[in-house]
């Protein structure tokens, strides 16, 4: 009885009860950021480092799109890639500007230097470790797990949009169309989220691949989360912050 | 003396003697169908199992994708993975379908049954076992040395090119429609193997670099010779002709 798998839409409330129990949401630092407690030094800290994430999202991208048999959930995976590396040399205020572009705009806005961010070489060494883990994580996985661990995008828009408000409200000194990322992320991460959350639901069928699933979301959000841990030290402790004027 | 780096034109060149010794371009398979001796069987079992062949190639480029710490050349090769698995619903005529719906239709046109294709049902085992072995190389190979085993598509046009006028001539039965892959391959092959040799005369700048990257370029002959090999042997022998007409 225990092991009989759950159906779909019970499922979907697991995970979405699991997610949003452990989303970085819900992280000190991000309530921090949202009632304005961030210094200018804490802000680009979490950009830059923050950076290095983004960066992994098109690797693990293209490492779903190999997992799949299936040319349709491919072509619309592969807009993942597209999105976040952008489709042509456009500028930052270019709506084809791809998202790693429009975070080097943000860091851009927070007084950070736009080679120095690119070049890794300020990231908080447990920040890349958690990042990494995630690529290797998606790399060695099941398609439906790899899928299954990008579902903390359910939680993203929500998130998003407290952004957004806060940064208008506590943070004005940064330009808005630097912090044009947001916006875009709104509504994309609701179609990427759907999608992915449309593959889990019609292939995670067993019990035992449920819970594969689960453990893959609960990870996920770990590594959100011990990458806010580390920022917050290093806020907290004034490391890595020697070129942040 | 002898573990010097050849410069990148004497490189290109080596790349491109080695190559062109072992394209299968020669192979004797080919050189029937150019000849206008294959059977209407015999075409057919090669439309059907090279059609596993094209199915390996998105997977093989997202490998590839997820490769790379450069967000130009991602978005380069990202192109690729659209160029076979189309853009969206498009059907075989529309300029939008990707190469994968092309070759269904030129299955169709040799009076394959396109489900069936799309099965994978009557793939030859040893066409199986040399697509998987690319796709398993490429996974694990570096970047360079992945890219590299991409450069068979430097002699591809010509191959293609040789291969439009035969079909023109020896099998005018196959709808010219039907033939549209080769057309689009010759302009597009031109194109990609341009920028993957770009990547590949920049990057192996060391001697034991570019041998491994020559081994590679060899090793995808090897395969793409065997898979003829293997279809070769089965239109002599009469397997894999079950649901041929």
């Amino acid at each position: 009885m225990i092991d009989l798998p759950l159906d779909p839409s019970l499922f979907e409330e697991r995970l979405r009860f699991e997610g949003g129990l452990r989303y970085h949401d819900r992280h000190p630092f991000h309530e921090r950021m949202h009632e304005g407690h961030l210094s200018r030094r804490e802000l680009a800290i979490w950009v830059e480092n923050r950076y290095y994430y983004q960066t992994r999202l098109p690797i693990k991208d293209a490492l779903i799109v190999a997992k799949s048999e299936n040319r349709e959930f491919r072509r619309a995976w592969a807009e993942r890639i597209v999105e976040q590396d952008g489709k042509a040399h456009a500028a930052a205020d270019d709506p084809e500007a791809g998202g790693l572009e429009l975070w080097l705009a943000l860091a851009e806005g927070v007084d950070l230097d736009r080679r120095r961010v690119e070049s890794f070489a300020d990231v908080l060494p447990r920040v890349r470790r958690a990042c990494d883990r995630y690529v290797d994580f998606v790399r060695e996985a099941t398609i439906v797990e790899a899928v299954a661990s990008s579902l903390t995008e359910c939680f993203a828009p929500d998130l998003m949009e407290r952004r957004i408000l806060a940064w208008d409200r506590h943070y004005p000194w940064v330009a808005r169309r630097a912090r044009a990322y947001f916006e875009r992320r709104v509504r994309r991460a609701r179609v990427d989220s759907t999608h992915g959350l449309e593959l889990v639901l019609k292939e995670a069928v067993t019990h035992q691949v449920q819970e594969l699933c689960v453990d893959a979301l609960v990870l996920k959000c770990e590594i959100l989360w011990e990458m806010l841990d580390a920022i917050d030290e290093a806020s907290a402790t004034g490391a890595a912050i020697g070129r942040i004027a």
